[in-house]
């Protein structure tokens, strides 16, 4: 299996936070995701800012778009993102114009544009096949923060629906406060990003602990 | 029945031209509404400075929140919105913890915050059960804006729909390419808000269109 990659989530509240974890971290990581609290507080700014510094990272949108496909899927690629998130929830349409554009755009210039779903909150397998339908690769499977707060851990109902989604032919990104200790969890998956914030960003040592990740990656999927 | 209020929704990409629709119409209206397009180009930068502009009204931040309700409920407030949207797939702590945030505040200085649910894309009536008992009290119906453009207008489906919300006691908030005409199909319902964008925005005459709302709703609510 390939290596997964690693994403830094900077899910800061404002852009100089954003900004002074990158800093430090930017090059230890494949993807670099403007989160959503960042995109709500900064707006297009954060995105415009992360790939102006970091034009050979992977600058990720995390909006989850639940309409306007389009318009928001051009907005964020105008920005220079490279990936975006829609919500599992949205219309089959928002996720079909989005992915219509993202296409629309790697096929003008050869950069490589994707739609992610965003599995947080409730969703269906009928809905799951309507995404690959509509040319979706990536999904992002993640235990919501509220959900965690709530007390929700890994738990074999994650595991299993990862399984379906990987037999599914999704490309998978995993996240929801994820620390290394984690990983084993996931190491029979074809896992193509893990996704990590405040384990990485609120570390004593933030390089060695995102270095951390790398090295577990190895161990179980090199 | 009370007479419905108006919301403007400013779903532009800049916030230049959404202040250039308020500039025009916000004395016509009750709500004024940074939409979700608007929030992702500005960020909080848009309700700021709406809310600065024009601190009579009531101002809605159309974030769609997906998780991480108390903090995205909290930066949404302090920027000056009154009213936030959560989005209708969100797990339901996330739900909880918007509402805890808006309730606390609308306690501590005695102004009114709400949180609405929006009924974008798939939901179910357990959720809205859900929602119920997490203490909500307003949603929005959504025609979404992509599956308008993919032929989906008002239907049988969508009222009755609107009709158990409204027995559910749910305050009602009614938006998706709404235009004057529709109006009379609602007539039978308690609602509280009516969204329009762009058939206001874009008209010839916009203010003109504004007051053609009010009078329909002096009309078939009056």
């Amino acid at each position: 299996m390939a290596l997964p990659m690693l994403q830094l989530a900077l899910d800061n509240k404002t852009l100089k936070d954003a900004l002074a974890a990158t800093r430090v971290l930017a090059a230890e990581v494949d993807v670099i995701e403007a989160g959503t609290i960042l995109c709500c507080a900064e707006g297009m700014q954060a995105v415009r800012c992360l790939k102006s510094l970091y034009p050979d990272k992977i600058v990720l949108a995390d909006i989850k778009a639940a309409d306007a496909g389009q318009i928001l899927a051009s907005m964020v690629y105008d920005n220079g993102a490279d990936w975006m998130t829609v919500i599992c929830c949205a219309p089959v349409a928002t996720v079909e114009t989005a992915m219509k554009e993202a296409r629309r755009r790697s096929e003008a210039d050869g950069v490589q544009r994707d739609v992610q779903i965003e599995l947080t909150g409730s969703w269906t397998w009928e809905e799951a096949e309507a995404w690959k339908k509509a040319g979706v690769r990536q999904v992002v499977y993640h235990r919501g923060r509220d959900a965690q707060a709530a007390g929700q851990g890994w738990g074999r109902e994650d595991l299993d629906k990862i399984a379906r989604l990987a037999d599914m032919g999704f490309e998978l990104s995993i996240t929801g406060g994820l620390v290394v200790e984690d990983l084993p969890l996931f190491k029979d998956f074809d896992i193509k990003v893990f996704i990590a914030g405040r384990s990485i960003r609120d570390a004593a040592d933030p390089v060695a602990a995102a270095r951390e990740f790398k090295t577990a990656f190895r161990r179980y999927w090199g």
